[in-house]
Formats: C-alpha cells, structure tokens, sequence
C-alpha cells in the first residue's frame, strides 16, 4: 500500500499537531518540513523522523517525493506556500483561516481552481468533531425541522488574557471575532446554509482594558441576519472561568446543543460546594479527536479522489463574515 | 391579627391564580371581585368564598372593606382599575405588562406617585423564582464580577401556536416581544442595571406564516447595547418542543445559568432512546413557587411599609424595552 | 361545602408541617390539637388560629367536631392516639414509622381493621412526591419491563451528626436503618412488589464514633433479596455533604433514577472550580411539595371514601424490613 | 532511539487493539505475532506489517527481536504464553483475568516473581482512563477523606445476550460475574485498597432465561464486607439500553463518581420525547483512551525500568473475588 507523502510548512503548535496526527494515520507519512530557522527544521526531523527539511517553502513544494502539504504558519503567510503547492500540483490543506484579508482569499481560491484536480481544504476541524458530525448528520436526517438559528459561543479562560495582548501590542494576534471567530462563522455557515447580510455587535475591552487601543476586545456578542432569513448568534469572549466552545442549532422542530457543560472528563464530584464538574482547561482536550478526524478525512479524499466537503470558498466566506462583524463591533462603539 | 383584604380585578387565569396564592398567605384574604360578567363574578366568589363581588371596578375600589387590589385583567384594562385605586388610596399588584402603551405607563406612573404612601408594584414574578433571586443575591456578592451580558431565552411549546393566532386575529394578543419578551426585558434591566440604547432583531413566522399578516412572528431574536456598555440577547419562541425559559447572566468573573435544562422533575430515564429528562409542560408548572413568593411578598410590604423593589417605572420600561425590540424586528423586515 | 375537621396529635416539627398542609387545603381545617405542655398547646392554637386545645389524646379525639386525626408524636407514642380514634370512629393520618416495635404496629392493625370504613394511611410520603408518583406510573404503563432492583440512597449532611449522637444518648433517636431506612424499606417494597427475604448489611461509625457505643452506625450499606426474586440495594448516611434522597428502579426494560444530583433549584454557575450545581440542604427543600401532596390525598380519600393506597400493613412491613437491615448490620459486626 | 519490539499472543478483538495503540506509541513497534491459524497470521501480519508470524508461542517468546510480549488470548491460554514469556525474560503485559483458576494465578504469579527484572502486568486498563486515573489521584490527594465504599456497576446492552448465552454453551464465555466483574473487582480493591471478605449476592437470568441451565445470570447483585472495614457493591448485568460503566467512591469527606450519565459524546438534543443525551453503545467507544494509556504505560515501564503498578498478584486477588461473587450468588439460589 503506498502511503500519501505529506510536507509539513509551518513547525508551530499547528505544524506539530498535524504532524502527529499524520504520523497516527496509517495511510499517510510526513516526508517533509519547512520553517525558517534551519535548526528548529533540523529538530523536528529529527523529532518527527522525516528526511527532507526546507527553509524555502518552494523547493519543499517541488520536491517529488512530496504529494501533499499541510499549510500550518501564520494566517498571513498562507498565501505563498498555497500558491506554489497550486502551481506545483499538490493536494493542500490549509490550516484557518484561509488568509487575512479577502484579496488574498480569493487569489488563493483562483489558484486552487486552477488545480482542480487536486484536493484542497480549510482547516475548520470542528466539523469533524463526531457531536458536530453528529449535529449535522441529524439535521439532513430532518431531526429538528429546518434550522433557523445558530448560537455560537468560544470562549477562552481569562489566564490567556495577558500573552494575548502581547501578541496584539506585535501585530502577531488578530482581533477575537476574527480569530476565534473563524471557527463559528463556518460553522455558522455550515449549519445555515446560508451567507450573512447584516450584523450588529456590541463588546468591550472589560478585563484586558489595553485591547481597547488596539480595536480589541475581550469580549465581542453579535446577532447576524441571513440571506435566507435564518440568523446567528455569535458570542467570542476571553474572559471565561475554562476553555468552552458551545453551540446550539435551533430548528422548527427541536433543538442540538453541543458541549452546552463542557466537562473535563467523566468525573463528577459531591463536594460542599454542590455538585461539581470539572471543566475543560484548554482547546487542545477538547479538540483532539477533531484534528485527527479531519486529518484522516483528508488522507482519505487524497486517496479516493473524493473532494473535501470545505473549500477554499468557505474560508473566504468565513473570513468575509468575521470582518463583517469586526467592522459591526466598531460601528457600534463608534455611535 | 389583622388580615390585608384583597379585591381582585379580573377572573381569567391569572385573576385565578393570584386568588389561590392570596388564599396560602396567612395574612391576606380575598374579600371582592370584580369582571364584566356577572354570573362569572358570582361563581367566582363561591369558588373562593368571597363575600363583595362587583361588576363596575370603581365600586371595588371604593368599598371600605378592601385594602389592596390585584389587577389581572388584559393588559389594555390595567389603567383605569390602577387609577381609580391610587385615588381611593389603595395598595395596588398589578399584573405585567403594565400597559399596551408608553402614555398609559406614563399615567399610570403618575397616579401611583401621588398615591406614594401606598405600595404598588408590577407583577414580574420571575424575580421571585428562588432561582433568580438567587442569582441576583450572588451577583450582589460579587460572585461573578460585573455583568456584562444578560441571556434570556423564552419559549413556549408549538402547541400554542393555533391558539395564539386567533387571539391575535381578535386583537387581543400582542406580538411576541411585547407579550413574552415582558419578562426577559424586566431581567434584563434588573440584572444589567442599565437601560436599552440600539436593538437589533430578526426572526420570522416560520411555522405558523399566518402571523406574518399581524406583523407577528414565532420567533425573535434580538441583540441590544444598554447605556451601561452591557449587553443584553433576547430570544423568544413559540415553536419550541416544551415551555422552556432559560437565562444565562455573564460576569467578568463568572457565569450564572438559570434552567438550562428544564426538567419537569427529579425523574430520569435510561431508555433505548438514550438518558431522557422531560420538561415543563407548561408555564404553571415551571412558577408557581414564583407567583406564590410574589404575592407573598408584596402581602409583606403591605403590612410592614417596605416599599415593593419593582416599581411602575420599572413596568414603563420594560414595555419601552417590548416594543424597541418589535420596533428593530419590523425595521429589519423592511429591508 | 364542609370541610374535614382535623385534630392535631404532637406539635413538633411534623406536627406543625402538617398543619400548614391542612391549612392550605381548602377541603380541610384544623379544628383541635394536642400536646403533653399546654403552654405549648395555647401558643400552636394561637398561631394556627385552632379553636378547641388538649393534653389528653382521648379528649381529642372523643371530640364530636373532630372527624380525622393526624399522628405526629415520637413514633413510641403512635399506638395509644392510634387505638383511641380507632376506638372513636375517626378517620386516622399517621406519621411514620408506624410503631418502634412489631408487636405495637400489629396492634394497631388490627383496630384499624376494626374500624375498616374510616381512612387510615401511613406518612411515607416519597409515595406522593411527583417525581416518585410519576416513576411508579410509568412502571405500571410498562416502562422498564419488570422491576428487578431498586437502590435507595438517603444521606444527610455531617451538620447532623452532633444532634444525633445526643439524641441516641437520650434514647429518643434510633438507629439510621430504622429512621431513615423506614422510607426506603416502603419504597422498596412498593417498586417490587415484593417483601424482604433475606438481607446483609455492612457499615460503620466511621467519622461519629461515638455512636458505635449504641449500636448506631453513620453509614449503612446492605443488600437484600426479595421474595419474588427481585433484590433491594439499601444505603443509608450522615456523612454527605448535603441532603441526598436518590432512588433508582432497575427493570429488564430500562431504568428509573430519581434525584440522582439533588439540585438545589434551577440555578448552576461557572466558578474557578468548574460547573457547580448547589445540593439541597434539608429534608424540608426536597419534600414540601410531597408534604403537602400525601395530605391532600388524604383529604381526598376521607372525602370521597376512597381508601388510601398506604396501609398500616404497609407501616408494619416497613419496620420489619428495617429491623432485619438493622439486625443484619449488628450481625455483620459480630463475625 | 531504539523501540520496544512487541510480540502479540492471540488476534482477536484484544490482540488487534493493542497492536493498535502499539503503532500509535512512538517508543513501540510490533515484530512478531502468534495465533493457531496460520492463514489469520498471515493476515495480520500484512495488515498490521509484522515481520515474524507464528503458530507456536514457544517460538515467539524465544525470537531475540522480540523484548516484550502483550498475551491477548482467552482466559484460559494466558498461563503458557506467561511462563514461557517468563523463561525467556521477556516484558509481559497479560490481559485481564489473568486467568481462569486461583492454581493458573499462581503459577504464573510464581514465574514472575522469578523473572524480577523484568517487568509485568495485567490490563485492568480502567486504572488508565483519565476520570479514573483523576479519581484516585483526587483521593490520593484527601479530597474525600477515607473510602468507605465502592460502588461499580457495569452493564451491557441487552443486544449483546443472544451471543453471550452461544459462547456460553460453547464453554467459552464465564458467568458475569468472573467476565465483567474482574475490572470492578480490581477497581474496588484498588480505591479501598483492602481485600473481599464476606459477600452476599442475588440476581437472576431474568431476561435471558436459558443461561440459568449453565449458572450463569444476566444481572447479579453484591454486597462485600472489606478487611479495613469498608464495602464494595458491585453490580453487573447484560440487560441495559447502553453500554454503561459507572462507579462511585463514597469518602467520609465526600463522593466521586465516574460517568453516572454515559454521555455518547457532547451533543444533547431537545426532541418531544425530552431533553434526551444518547449513550454509549460500546465498550470500544469508552475505552479507547484509557487502552492507549495502559500501553503507553506499559511501554514507559519497559523503557525506564519503573515496575507497574498492577501486578500479577492484583490479577489473582481480582479473580479470588470474582470467583467469591460468583459462589456468593450460586450459594444464594439454594436457598
């Protein structure tokens, strides 16, 4: 059986887990990797066990010996390494968002239709997560009737606050309704089946007050009308007491909530303050099983030829929706 | 000890219901009556036991024997029996919403000032839940920071959605913001502490299209900024698969929940469905502690001279609040 | 309409709970009460507003405006006021357990026998709260297919166990297998259809040890099998960290639980320790609505005619059940 | 870095699951297997990528390549593999029950002892899974003073009878409580950290009427006394609607419990029937984490020499108590 050989760009937290989950699938192999400092390239061959390491993403496209790459940089150095993969005929998936502003979305949208014939995806692994599949499987099934709402609500706990507005002070993070955002507006999207028109949204910098100098927020809520008269409720926040991405899809006819407690595990204690749950300390516990699944999904197109269910048009999308409601936060604090 | 005499005004469900409670109060007692109807008013007051029965509210008001009244007619009936009673000097309960119009809160607001010594308040007996107050009582401790987002979701089953239609075809039921969203708007103002600037809404008669004719809808959802730099979403329903009201108050700190889940009762079931809890069937089952506390409560103000928390003001707000969010949702329809 | 005219034996919590009960039902009034202090007596009369007053049973209940009789004395104290309105042809509400001894609960049979179209019943009112109510109707609908396993789990918090031990020092409380136990031994028996056969029981004095002097344990676990093959987990404690009624019928169909996180109301919090939901802190919070329920009904039996499902017969097989679990326990302890 | 070279004993369901998570662990690999049928050998060996296939365990456990080896066969064939794994020094990891008879325990507790270098263990992978592996840490750390009592209950679907009484008349398969019961066997051991005295049992095929010919049940019911005076209730039974294990430790201090509610995965549903969660249908489904964590373990056992904390003598003391269940229920139908 030959095994699909993958080149890694990007040797960040992302570039690490997609590797480890390649490493998992028994059907693929990390043959390459490309970063910018030679020796953390030469680390994480040695860590990974992969022959080929680059510091210039273009020879690791046109290696031959590599049919695949994972896009796993910084979402404004998406572009460069998409481009070349496009042109040198290569599967790729992209890690979220698809880019940082809509013109360079599109241009990668065009270079992939050019390479049509190859597999292209955006990394939105919540869709694979097995309670959003699940959510989703039911819905076609007609479970709840049509879908009229969508809530989505990410929030990280408040002990990321400080290394964010740092990150923010060097340009590196992106406001939250862009950055966590792009999770909920594809999912948003996705369960909607719909495209947004008109958003409103209110928010403040209340714990982290430096944000506010730089258009940021700790926490952003917004109310999103769609095209076709469904809406969605998106509500980012960096404030929380624990990691916790919940969501609900109201339908005519019933109602899914996913992770509405977002439990640790399977423990629960009597204690005197009540009955307590633990709840889930990082993104990383939540979405594991979700980054291999959506690894294994796209080993799987690459092998069949199927095409992967998110494109390239659903990270412009998702992109366009969460500057809609950056741009609906600032309007608001402008009046 | 002396007994607070009570007049009700109005026999329907709710005119009931205040009855009962009065009665499970040792220091109240239902002594008058008053409807249109007379052959109702004369089998109410055998029901109860209730000596005076009228079918003319000033005559209620004016009898010497009666202390307090509880108004429970439709809400376009509140003012005159309010305004009479502030006249004869009278402590008033007023069911919510306090009026169908600002100009008639306004008159009513006016009339209870200068019947100040005096107790009155509107029933919104959602702050009576032992539940909310609890919440409450926690914020006030400072369990949760500042809040600064208010949740409150208001469901009723599908079930009542023929009924409704043909009240709204008489006239007589009001748009879905104004009827249920009453009570989310008075929560929303206690628990934010600050008072609604800009709404945005949307929604639609999804399953019962013929509200669309009445400017009506089954389902609202809304987003408002309060002048306080809070935030406040609110979503009302009528195709839900159970009577389910839900709210969520997010702190700096900390979250609260109110009946995320709302169970009819203790009992679970193991079934080849899955784990299965019901739910509350109906409104009734869900605040009856509520409506009793309530009343009991404002029985104490009477006797003691403690001033009811929630004002007429408080009445007139909220139904500013009602109709800002039916307002937002018909401007949004227009586009 | 006429109203049931009720005596009140004993003034003691229970004594007081069901008067409020009574009070509140608008079939029933309480017309007499009696006590050993009369100061007591005069001060209950006065509260309750209740005309006629003693400190000897037989006057009671030889009372001719006296037509039903509620027990609340200490349980060694049940048989004479028992015998008596037996004896005086009332109708009889008695607190459980039925007797300290099986020799008093078979006299007590008997006369009620005696007096077979009066209403007699037995206080286990778990029986008539909603969730448990609601647990037995759908077993009879069918639900779980054939009972075979109930567990019953009654823990009191450790804020108890200081009271206790003093009240075992006196000899007024008995061991928990007996006083509590007597409601699960009812319940069990009522979801079996069954009675106890054979029965093991481990335990300890593990934090009160001071109650190892008096044969009195803080925790009881045993195991019992029933006489149409089906089996009764029983555990019974002082060490909880708050008051935990949980039952769970097992049938070869599916499965019951009632109360298996004893919520305190409808609200839950995010705190730094994760998902807290606050536990019920009394025996009054959980109960009240059953309370209230087993005396309506009872009401209604004296009422209607109908005979109260619960009878003494009821009350002796509970003791015996609980005699056995405790004989078990103090036979485990010799070996 | 050099890999840990894995030998597999038996390629059922066992043997390819942890050849499984043995490729997964970075530090293993799998050289060798052995089963009867040379074809199914075969196989195994091309799918899994195996270079050594045998149909003697004599000759695997004597391949220099091979350091370790995961016996994964039936019950009753773990003795040779282990003594013979044992002469030739290598690592073992034996599947649970360590065998079928006390004699078999022993001998292979023997062998061991005798092969102290090495290291050696048997998969009561519960131990691994994270709530488990949180609860002991939990009272480790003190959080629920002293353990009094175990409660494990583990069921399967009632889907799985059918199969259960074939291998039952097969001689395959052994009664429930030996089968399922030696992982809550361990488990009580392991959080009381006493050994089984006294036990009392019921139970019944109640469903599954014909395994009663072979004193087999498809619900048994225990009660055991400890040595340090503490309880284990353990209940097993094939007649749920999941697939559910759930287990509590009651403290002195408090109580911890581990999956009470077999959520399926995060997804809860609103439907007519009720706000329902589905549940899991499968062991695999519940198990998958906790059977790579005991590999990985194991495999870190190996490599740094750290002797693991289940040892052989936890297998026998594991299977005495399950044979001590297993007589206490047949001693219980003579009677």
């Amino acid at each position: 059986m030959e095994k699909i050989r993958f080149g890694i760009v990007g040797i960040g937290m992302m570039g690490r887990m997609h590797a480890t989950s390649l490493q998992r699938n028994p059907h693929a192999e990390v043959v390459a990797v490309c970063a910018r400092t030679e020796s953390k390239v030469k680390a994480f061959q040695e860590e990974f066990g992969v022959p080929y390491g680059y510091t210039n993403v273009d020879e690791l496209v046109n290696n031959p010996e590599v049919d695949a790459i994972v896009v796993a940089t910084g979402a404004d150095a998406h572009k460069a390494p998409c481009l070349a993969a496009c042109k040198a005929k290569k599967h790729i998936f992209c890690e979220k968002p698809l880019a940082k502003t809509i013109e360079d979305c599109e241009e990668i949208e065009k270079a992939v239709a050019e390479n049509g014939s190859k597999c292209f995806t955006v990394g939105f692994m919540r869709r694979f997560d097995p309670s959003y599949a699940e959510a989703k499987e039911k819905i076609r099934a007609g479970a709840i009737g049509k879908p009229i709402l969508f809530k989505g609500v990410s929030l990280d706990p408040s002990s990321v606050l400080e290394a964010h507005l740092e990150g923010v002070k060097k340009g590196i993070y992106v406001p939250w309704f862009i950055e966590m955002g792009s999770h909920d507006t594809d999912l948003a999207r996705w369960f909607l089946e719909g495209d947004p028109v008109d958003s409103f949204a209110t928010g403040d910098a209340y714990v982290c007050t430096g944000l506010a100098d730089y258009n940021d927020y700790d926490n952003g809520f917004s109310l999103t009308k769609f095209d076709n008269n469904t809406t969605a409720y998106i509500q980012v926040g960096r404030t929380a007491t624990c990691s916790h991405v919940e969501s609900e899809i109201v339908g005519t006819k019933g109602t899914l909530r996913v992770n509405s407690v977002p439990r640790k595990n399977y423990l629960s204690q009597f204690t005197e303050n009540g009955f307590v749950e633990e709840c889930q300390e990082s993104f990383l516990a939540r979405w594991g099983e979700a980054f291999q699944a959506e690894i294994d999904d796209f080993v799987d197109c690459v092998r069949t030829g199927r095409k992967p269910e998110t494109t390239a048009h659903d990270g412009t999308m998702s992109l366009k929706f969460c500057l809609q409601l950056h741009q609906a936060y600032l309007d608001g604090k402008k009046k």
